[in-house]
């Protein structure tokens, strides 16, 4: 047994979706397609006689978390270190799930395969009520097109094969929770015609244009911060939308700052989570 | 339509397999488990009135590669650079079959998903007879446990989670045209045995004893070279096998050079296929 383990986990933005649940949380899930972000959170395992868990240096609670260690039988101190904001619409929570699922197996020698260890995360996170989809995009890397919902025994997963820059701006949260705890008829209708339209050409600029109709279908566009910043960005000859669910703003390429923005600047990931190298 | 497109494919060392053949190529396939590896293959492809392929600067025959290019309905002059040797059982043909899939997607503009590209270079692999499970593999990155054959719409794939340092020396090719054109049953129980065993301790040691339980049980162990190595590597402390199918040897982390040999180093590769960033 190791002393600790570490392991990265891309950030995820869901540029649409629509809503799948089942009682069974491995089941359960969302179809859409997003975003894979070379920022994303870092998280270190060492195990301890009770579970803590700290994101960027500060204790929170993380139901997510807690719930993969119990399920690995185990507890550890889990701490996490994120360039990105967390409640944005980053996926920050199914990140420090599935990190915690893998460097807890590491760490521990639980001797569970990755897709064992991603349907712990992916049930934590549906059981939470914080995420459908973030865990198996941020398993998968790239720009993720979750074609079937749920755990890889269930969902099917394909990929846009395009690897931008993307800009980003966070102005502030959304609770994933209540949007998905009301009434998610319309959102899912709009996220399923995204869909469609996406696998049919399945390209960058498709996916981007069928987020901003989705994000204003869904309702979710509501004459605010973001919808201007996204008209800002079409009006100096870019494109973006919003992150799914949170109020943020990405744009491809420099989008942002040619909008006049100051925002955050990474690119689409090429990997999924893993662990660091020893 | 871009100038050029550049794609990188990681190398793909398989430890054990089963042979599933099938009418349809997008159904055949193998099942088993393997190493994506940081040296591998770059594609460049750029658009030409009629199609050339380059390995390493000279001309060369490859099928699987044009057979891409003609399901995508393009030609064009693919130049590859590989840090491996052809024929030597780290997947070159599969990586290049693949990398002109995504680059030619990405310059000709074709609009095809991710899954879409493995498909066709999984098929033009199989229809060449050059490889049965590489394109799927090298598609996913990491250690690649594939638990069904076949293109992405059929197959099933998995992962043992680590990412160790890797040694290997290949002194010699072996023709996998000739062995997957002999009898394959007792390689196939052989491989349907270990893939069992590592499904149920999906770690990096047993993937390596699996391994060199396959490579005896298979008759692929003569008595040369490769066994000699494998010997070397266990009586220095380290674990190794054989790369199925070359006379090639890998060791985790430093095993080959404990032994006394002056072998290449790399890591497992944390990514699939992909194209390179613009």
């Amino acid at each position: 047994m190791s002393d600790d383990a570490t392991a990265f986990v891309p950030g995820h933005v869901t540029g649409f979706f629509s809503a799948h649940p089942a009682d069974d949380p491995a089941v359960a899930g969302s179809r859409g397609a997003g975003l894979t972000l070379s920022h994303g959170v870092t998280v270190t395992v060492e195990p301890a006689p009770e579970t803590t868990v700290s994101l960027d240096g500060e204790a929170v609670e993380m139901p997510p978390v807690a719930d993969v260690l119990r399920s690995l039988g185990v507890t550890a101190t889990v701490d996490a270190e994120s360039d990105l904001p967390l409640g944005a619409g980053f996926g920050v929570s199914g990140a420090m799930a599935l990190g915690t699922a893998l460097a807890a197996n590491a760490v521990f020698a639980c001797g569970r395969s990755e897709n064992e260890l991603v349907t712990l995360a992916h049930v934590a996170e549906v059981r939470a009520g914080t995420g459908l989809g973030d865990v198996v995009a941020q398993a998968r890397g790239g720009m993720p097109v979750r074609v079937e919902p749920g755990a890889p025994a269930h969902g099917r997963m394909d990929g846009v094969p395009a690897r931008p820059e993307i800009e980003y701006v966070a102005f502030g949260g959304l609770s994933t929770a209540d949007v998905l705890s009301g009434d998610t008829t319309t959102l899912t209708a709009a996220g399923e015609t995204a869909l469609e339209a996406l696998r049919a050409e399945p390209t960058l600029d498709r996916f981007v244009a069928e987020s901003r109709r989705f994000a204003r279908d869904a309702g979710l566009l509501t004459g605010g911060r973001v919808e201007t910043a996204i008209d800002d960005v079409r009006a100096a000859g870019g494109d973006g939308s919003m992150a799914m669910l949170g109020e943020t703003v990405f744009a491809v390429g420099t989008g942002l700052s040619d909008a006049g923005y100051d925002p955050e600047r990474c690119r689409v990931h090429p990997a999924g989570a893993t662990l660091r190298s020893e």
